[in-house]
Order: structure tokens, then C-alpha cells, then sequence
């Protein structure tokens, strides 16, 4: 397939890669901030724009690797002139029906990306969403080429997903967060120390459930422990909210 | 050394066996329970007893791995008869001075022990701590025949890190449980699609800070996004409540 890629950030960059890697051909980049548009296309080996009305008419695919703030109006942009091409974007959140075309669908890889590390593409699940059967098919087929696990979903049921991402990821990131700032704070270990702690956590899951895997003062429910650490924490109360209400959490989950 | 372990739970066991590969001598079990006593005896190759009176008297080390709120009395027990011993608990939140011995230490393999997981003990960091140098020095030489990670804490920077702890095992993995409970509610995607992700999350923290490795709406403070998902999440307080919380909490580190 000949792909136009809308956008040259953390996401583009990535799925950029992957797509030229798979054997299919990114023609041109398209984005607003000319520096990044330019970095892309010297890597991916291909022309590029910072105009709407220079972005390629006949590509077979428009993808659109945006923030979800900037999505809805870029893809009216687009669209315009281009009415019977396919368009999708690769946001979790957002619904596919934002794209104002009657070939629209969705190409979600769900992953965290950032700048510094190179992600294997292979190994992440792409979720797959199309108006049409056809293109729906043609979605499935370049994510396949790119990825060993592509999946049909829903916009409804991929909001969900979405949402249970921010909590494995971001949320579950956010924790290792407050524990490398108690280190900090605190008695001068690295935070390194917590890293084959850390990687045992997600390691078990490949065999047990969550509700299966927890250990730990809250799920065995240890007053004493639980109102020792609440003392801690009692210079930063932010911190002994969360701590309070994910215990309180833990507890309850196991009742 | 030989060593008489009291416990014969997750963390005995784990610890019994590790202790046993590398050379020195588990001599005898004690536990209350007569089944996980005989039980972990077996595998260890080992004597046990279910009575106090029982526990041999002239060991080189009493290595105490049972529930915190049991820590206390079964250590009053254990001394009695035995005072010139040395006697050690695993506990990471437990002050040394809870054993009523002159030679008392603290030994913590740090790590989230589960039934059915064996774990590679090398891997694991052991924080120990020891009222004298004589014995300081024979537990940090047993402690690094087991792994290759020691470390020396005192009792007020172990509470901080068994703290720290909490929160990038047992409250990480709850944000997994989280995320698992609304794919399983919502939209018929086995928990199995997050591992990929989940197990970036934590590969990340092998090359970037936790807060350089954070991505999603909360750190980008994508307020239509947050919006939304707080929407998601109206059925059930409990949970918007931690989203919201956990949002903030992203969202004023950054600052």
C-alpha cells in the first residue's frame, strides 16, 4: 500500500517505521512543525509537506498519528478534496465516526512509546476498526504485516480498552513514580534496586491472574503494617490518600 | 552455616530453598502447622517440629519468616533458652529490635513471593542489618551466596523501602486487577491483549526515570480525554475516584 503518514511525533515515528519495515511504502509525511516532518521523511526515505493542499490525492491510505486534541479538525481538512480515499486514525480514545469520510476506520497499536526507545512492533496488538468490510479487510492485512496480534474492535469497546490501558500503564507507572520519590526522599537507595522487584510484578502475569498474583500488607489486610506505612505518609498527604483508597481497594477487590 | 527457619509459608519456602542450593545447611523447620512444616521439611531434606521446646539449641543462625503480626511473640518464644544465638526476621517493614536478643539482625530479600512461582533468588536484592559487626558480616556473606545483590539498611530506611515497595508491586499490580476488571465488564477483550504492554511498562524503567518513561492524558493533561473517561467510569465511584486521584497525582509531578 502507498501510505500518506499525518503526523511526525512519538506515535508517527514509530508506526512509520514499522509500516516501511513491513514491505509497504510510506509516500509522504505530512505535518505542521516542518523540522519534525523532516526528520521522518530522511528516515523513512520519502517526501513530505507542511501543506494540506500538497498532501498526496491518490495514496490508498491516510493515516492520522495526531494528538487526540488536533484529530477532529485535520481530518475535515483532509478529507476535503480526497472524499473517496480511505482515512484512519490510531487514537484509543476516540471514536472512529470523528473522521468525516465514508471510508474511515481505525489502526490502533496499543503501546507506550517514547522518543528514547525503539519498540518491536511484532509483539504489539494492533485493534482494527473499518466502516466497510473491504477496508476493514485492507486494515487487517497491513497490521498483520507489522504486527503478530491484530484484533477487530469496536469504538465503544475500544474506549474500554483504553481506559484499562491507562491503568496497566500509566497508572501502574505512576505507582513505580511514588516509590522512586520515597527513595529519594528516604534512606538513599537507588531506584534501581526496585527493578527485579518491579519486572517479577509484570513477569508474573504471564501466568497468573492480578487478583492471584497480589501479595502485600492491603490483601492480606495487616492493620498493624498498613497503619504504620499511613504514619509515613503523614508529611505528604496527597501521597496517603492514594495510599489509603488503593489499599482500601485491594482489601475490598478480595471480599 | 546451619540454620533452624521458623515459617513454612511462601517466603520460608522460597527462602529454604535458595539458603539449601547454596551450600549451607537448613537443619531444621519450625511451624505451628504440622502439614507445611513436614511438607517444607521434605523438600529441604530437613528435620521439623511443631514444638518450641523442640527447636534445636545450638544453631548458627534462627531465620524467622512468618506473618508480621506473629513476629513478635514467636521471637519472645524462641530467644527464651537460646539467648547467645543469633536470631534474624525477613520482615521489610519490622524493626530489628523486635527480636528481645543481643545478637538480632534483619534479613529482607526483597520481592513479591507467590505459591506457584519459583524465582531466581540471584536476581533478588537482600537488605540486611545486624546489631553487631561480627554478625552483620556472616549474614551479608550468606545473603550474597544467595544473591548477588546485598545491601546494607538500617531499620528506618527499610520502612521507607518496603513502602516504596508497596507501591511498585502491590499498588502497580492493583492498577493491572483495575484494568483487567473493565476489559472483563466491558467489551470481551481477554486480559492477555495488556500483557505486551504491561510488560513495556516495565522494560522502560530499565533505560528511562518513571517520569521520563510516562505517556497518556493525564501527563499530557488532555482534558477532553480525562473528561471522557471520568464519563466511562460514572457507574462506579470507587474507581473514578482512584482515576481521579491517580490523574492529579501525574498531572502535579509534572509541574
Amino acid at each position: 500500500m502507498n501510505i500518506v503518514l499525518v503526523g511526525a511525533g512519538n506515535l508517527a515515528t514509530n508506526i512509520g517505521k514499522a509500516i516501511s519495515r513491513s514491505g509497504h511504502q510510506i509516500v509522504q509525511i505530512y505535518s505542521r512543525t516542518e523540522a519534525s516532518a523532516r526528520t521522518l521523511a530522511d528516515i523513512l526515505g520519502c517526501t513530505y509537506t507542511t501543506s494540506i493542499d500538497e498532501v498526496f490525492e491518490d495514496a490508498d491510505l491516510y493515516m492520522i498519528a495526531l494528538k487526540d486534541s488536533v484529530l477532529k479538525d485535520m481530518a475535515e481538512l483532509l478529507v476535503k478534496g480526497r472524499e473517496n480515499r480511505l482515512f484512519v486514525h490510531t487514537a484509543g480514545s476516540i471514536d472512529m465516526d470523528i473522521i468525516p469520510a465514508l471510508r474511515r476506520g481505525v489502526f490502533y497499536p496499543m503501546q507506550t512509546f517514547s522518543k528514547q526507545r525503539e519498540v518491536d512492533f511484532r509483539e504489539i496488538p494492533i485493534f482494527i476498526e473499518a466502516a466497510h468490510a473491504d477496508d476493514r479487510d485492507l486494515l487487517k492485512s497491513l497490521a498483520s504485516d507489522i504486527s503478530g496480534k491484530v484484533y477487530e474492535l469496536n469504538s465503544e469497546n475500544r474506549k474500554y480498552l483504553h481506559l484499562a490501558a491507562v491503568f496497566c500503564c500509566n497508572f501502574a507507572n505512576h505507582c513505580f513514580r511514588l516509590g522512586e520519590k520515597l527513595l529519594d526522599e528516604h534512606g538513599g537507595m537507588p531506584f534501581e534496586v526496585m527493578l527485579p522487584l518491579i519486572d517479577e510484578t509484570a513477569r508474573k502475569l504471564h501466568e497468573l491472574t492480578p487478583q492471584e498474583a497480589q501479595t502485600g500488607p492491603a490483601v492480606r489486610w495487616d492493620e498493624n503494617v498498613i497503619g504504620k506505612q499511613m504514619q509515613l505518609l503523614s508529611d505528604t498527604p496527597d501521597l496517603q490518600h492514594i495510599y489509603e483508597l488503593l489499599s482500601k481497594s485491594i482489601h475490598h477487590d478480595k471480599l
